[in-house]
């Protein structure tokens, strides 16, 4: 249930506003060697806080120029803004220079880290600091539109109220740190997993994304966006020819993550207008279900937040004319983003090479 | 593998053209009652052949109009049309009436037949009885333009050429066995599954989609086509909130099927132009992965058949030039259908049954 | 429930006195030659049958004497003897020379078969041509003492009575059918597994085993017996060190051979009494879960079957007394054998088998 | 690899002298109880601590004398008695009295906490507070005779030799945890798991026990032992007629047990020796693989320690004369225990706790 994959087993676990959240990540080959600047880079990119700690030259595996100004940063969510996402590591690695000695935040720091894995599960976890559960108590007794607050509820019979509890995006902080493991064991094979935003709202160029954005947060809105993401240097034959088709197994990751509405590659819908002997020869780097040799490109939608200001004034109006005048004092903070999309792209990475190390 | 799921386990084995194609079924309870006149329908459906085995009144699961007529019938393949597909019972199901007494296809046919499942694994088989390898003979030394021959080869060393073997949409039979029987639980339990064409090409008038499917098969070519499917009755609280959310399940069942580039529910890839003030309130039967109780519906596209006279004729002229004299002389015969997304619509809901039926 | 492992992934089916039982292995790679003699050789111990199938020298993985001879055969059931357990195969095997002929058991007799795997699941039936149910009629309204009768009415409300069903021994034909194809994949990187024998009752002489067993017959009682297994040439470093430990693998896979009551390796339960300084050394071939190159032995017991003369006459007295006039007249047919533990040796090692080759 | 169960899958993590061992349990329901006593006490079983944790009444679970004296306690390694095994809870639970307030052991202590599941994975550390990694470092160079280390570094390349790493039995203090919590669920649906110890070497009065490991203590040597296990209130059904049957799996759950060396139920090995006629009747609870509603009694083995100070006194005196001066300087600390079947016992009903839970 909060399992993904059985060969590189990831498990993940925390609430939102419960004391962390984290993983086990079960499969890892004894050797490897895991490049924390590169965690740390993949996390503020999905935190969408300034990319200060881009080093170029550092980060081989996925050396591409953050989508985020300033500008789109104010559509950020003041959450995800705040959490340092500081990684904590339990267990299945060992730090070469000192073995004897506890990893902690400072030697990480200090690049006086060197972590290696052990082939015995890793397990980590990122403490939730700026948990605030006091500013979700107003939840306690009512669902947002657009949510999962109420299916939950009819689900489990108990809630964890608290931000959303396991529901919300900041799950997928561990996504990420699990999945640029694998992304690294994925690059020394010669694997390049490479996801970028290609469309918000209608807009297809990216240099007019921050603005737009910007525009929907200003006026208390939100709006959708595609990503896309090429995968090269997958050898051919990675897939299974009947259920475990590589699309289906690319699909099943991908429509995991919160706000994914659809999954095409190849031709995908709009090759429907096409006939065969137009479009026969893209086969979108897979044929049969397995991997042909040449780059796989697919793309998936994400829906606009619906956590947006508009919807929570709505929320407010409806509380103050049915419930009670109290709520009304207590003015509710949104912590959500304006497109989700652009704190899509490293989880869409991260599940992809989640869903690739299996078949490795 | 070749399993799908781990509640109703369904194994799927047999090539186009080896002995027999089937499956076996694993976790089916005990009691339920199989209508072998709905199996015979949707395997008459997938096959594209004449709907007279309709009988409306009698198939209370799925008694919609066959969207395909005598016209469309002559895009269909030969290979399909000439298969009576008879179901064979080999385990996991007694005769009710004549438990001492094994099922044969006479006694099928005048309806002496009463299924009930034993709790055990149900194994079916379905012969291969317009089995002709030898019109595949000139594939051994060749890999055809669309398909997974190629990959095949460089997958496993070897390759069953006799039409595909185990990629042939022939395996798809076997779906639709297995599907039906877990949806004829789901309608037990309330759930209803529907799916048809709702786009061919750039129509989405269906009056006109077998005119148009002739005119593309008429010149030697092929077209897409989307298929929906709504799902009705299922209990809220279906799915699972991270990795195994209801939409991923369904999007990597349908995304197995041949020729199927793209899985889209609620708003889609469409909804992306629009804010989240507006589409805020459609969830698509889905909120946070799990069902919450409205309609779900879901999109899907299959790209063109690449087996068209025209890939055909190339080949056969590049055949011809490049190799030898003989081959010429051979007609290669086309058994494949001009839009393929026809005769997938019974195979999308066989495939959302047997994904469903696992969360039940 | 009815599948064995995950990467082999062996599927069974079939009831006792259904049309067939048989079974899918999925996970085969392709290329491997199957050695149809062996399996018959393996199935006729398995029932119990003559061993003038057995031709030294062509049987590589597995050249032992057969511990059976004419006097135990009496011992052995009717049903055991009287079905030829002949072998169907569905799927996933060419035949090298003739790959557009179906196979049938004439070619096989006479040797025109040379069956190799193609990667995709191979699929097997074996009919069951010696079924009556009749025989078994009056078991429609009772249940057996020492038999899952009663249990499996209870758990799934509707019971296969026809010879007990899934429950039947007659089940582990299929498994001794997969384990030869896991035996041939194992025995080609150097691994060989044999089980034999080692004690009957008391008795721990091989040699007067049969006249035990007989005698036992004679009484119309039963009696339990002790397999060894030995496995030599498995490498270094299989099995994992938590849960997967190596033994419980082994010990779940034996476990689940009907009428097996007990397993053992290494030092076993009779260790209890030695002081680490004296047995320490003994490592039954596995440390930590993992084996260590050295030779692995392990033991089972299997219990007495229940179905003895003893047992029915008992059951008849009963009947008669409590039930009605009618069963009297209908002698039951004990189609038991007297010493399980004897045809259950070919089981052991086809599970072992099953077991050993997920770890490859 | 390190997961157990697929409905409560557990999965286990940590390095024996790591930052922290511990697991994540998924699939637990939500609005479970959990009583943090019981789980204190039977760690303290596990550790071999002293008793006084114990308080009659409160735990209706498991009642039961404890096994061990003082006497015994010098038996057990320090390792065990000096860590003081405080669990910390990451996720899936949650206070019920103050949900915005993190647990802390403080709170644990005076009782202020009221744990209730969420339906979320339950994940949870044990810091590693006596770790003494520098306690081994002569491990470094060397393998323990009767222990896995060889293997390790054969399988893994890289070895953690941290006392063991993965392979040391403080690994089973993340199984007590998850198997108290299956425990409790178990126990809400009247199924309760009572093992003891029943033999140590030949000596099968309990009264005699602390005695006998004492003297084995005084040696320098160590010595096996039999535990037994009682499970009472399991509803018929449980278990799978085929493969997983509930022997099989129980077998599976304790082979995975360090140390243990068999598995038997119901007749047992004993049971070859008397013929059907005298034992038919005896099912140990499990008939056909499947629950009959009785009692289920099996029993398992554990070898004697392997790290003896005999063994040790052998190894360095072999370092001595072998490799060099200075190993001699640097006594070898002991930390194991004289008889690790008296520690098993809470670790056996822990993991027949979460092989049972795996069925309801």
């Amino acid at each position: 249930m909060n399992t993904f994959g059985d060969k590189w087993s990831f498990t993940s676990f925390g609430e939102s506003h419960g004391a962390a959240i984290g993983g086990v990540l079960d499969g890892v080959p004894a050797g490897l060697h895991i490049d924390l600047d590169i965690i740390r880079h993949e996390l503020s990119l999905r935190a969408g806080r300034a990319n200060n700690l881009c080093k170029t030259g550092e980060l081989p595996v996925n050396p591409r120029p953050l989508p985020i100004s300033e500008a789109t940063l104010n559509g950020v969510s003041p959450r995800a803004k705040n959490e340092p996402d500081e990684v904590e590591w339990l267990s299945g690695v060992i730090n070469e220079e000192l073995p004897n000695v506890q990893i902690n935040e400072q030697m990480v720091n200090e690049q006086m880290v060197n972590l290696v894995t052990l082939g015995t599960p890793i397990a980590f976890l990122i403490r939730n600091k700026d948990a605030r559960p006091e500013d979700y108590e107003w939840l306690k007794n009512t669902y947002r539109v657009g949510h999962a607050d109420k299916v939950y509820e009819l689900k489990y019979g108990i809630r964890d109220w608290r931000g959303g509890g396991r529901a919300s995006a900041r799950e997928t902080a561990s996504r990420v740190v699990a999945g640029c493991i694998a992304k690294q064991e994925l690059a020394r094979k010669g694997v390049s997993i490479q996801a970028r935003l290609i469309q918000v709202g209608a807009e297809t160029d990216p240099a007019k994304f921050n603005e737009l954005i910007a525009s929907y947060r200003r006026e208390g809105d939100s709006i959708g966006g595609i990503v896309e993401c090429r995968i090269t240097g997958l050898p051919v034959g990675t897939g299974e020819p009947i259920f475990d088709k590589l699309q289906a197994h690319l699909a099943f990751a991908v429509m995991s993550i919160n706000a994914c509405k659809g999954f095409e590659y190849g031709t995908g819908f709009e090759g429907v207008t096409q006939p065969g002997s137009a479009i026969n020869h893209i086969s979108g780097g897979i044929a049969g279900g397995i991997s042909d040799g040449s780059e796989i490109i697919f793309r998936c939608v994400f829906k606009p937040t619906p956590t947006t200001k508009k919807a929570l004034d709505e929320l407010n109006e409806k509380m103050r004319k049915c419930e009670n005048e109290k709520i009304v004092n207590r003015p509710i903070v949104n912590r959500s983003d304006a497109c989700v999309a652009v704190r899509a792209v490293p989880v869409v990475e991260a599940m992809t090479a989640l869903s690739l190390v299996q078949f490795l």
